[in-house]
């Protein structure tokens, strides 16, 4: 598995990508509305900032209010979520998907309960 | 840049590591004790988890006071620090370290300030 993304929840996606890519040399690779939200992907050499800026309640607006902006979850790439799903749940994982489900850009993704792992929430994606 | 690893504050390092290793993939690549903290690296196919239990008073454990366990940083690797800080300060960035200092592995590290990036902890590391 390797770093596909870090997701940071923010109020101003265009603001902080124009700053990201400034830092960081990540150019907007993606951008799209998405389950509620302004979803923008900064490429970096390996992989993607995801700036979340959500529009309707939910989870990232709950973390927002909750939290102010910040790192929300990190995401790793693997070509097989439903394998790593069952390994998360012979582990005793909770699991937020059972099952991968469509997310941002097109591609597979599940959650793993981040009450099973330290406080930090984990996404499987598999493009 | 790319992604050189992700920070985790955590109680538990020695837990969360035989966790992550199962779950990730992600066997330990060093471990040591660091400015008065357990830091615990667990490698992926390009990059790190850093997991860091403090034994100390200090940041990481007023963030685990505050918030509990979770995702703390995100470390992306550059052979430029210093070059990257000058771009952030010409950005209007607030740095927390003005010079790269000697951080976990012998590697050379910088911290931007969380309120000029988004409320996202940013650290510079050169190998």
């Amino acid at each position: 598995m390797h770093f596909d993304h870090i997701g940071i929840a923010t109020p101003d996606a265009a603001g902080l990508a124009a700053l990201f890519e400034e830092l960081f040399d990540a150019p907007v690779a993606h951008e799209e509305t998405f389950d509620g939200m302004t979803v923008v992907f900064l490429e970096l050499e390996d992989g993607y900032f995801e700036l979340l800026e959500p529009h309707e309640e939910g989870a990232i607006s709950k973390f927002l209010d909750k939290r102010g902006g910040g790192i929300h979850h990190v995401a790793l790439e693997t070509d097989d979520i439903e394998g790593a799903l069952q390994t998360a749940r012979d582990a005793g994982v909770g699991l937020i998907d059972e099952e991968p489900r469509p997310g941002a850009w097109g591609h597979d993704v599940a959650f793993l309960h981040p009450k099973s792992t330290g406080g930090v929430l984990v996404e499987f994606v598999s493009h």
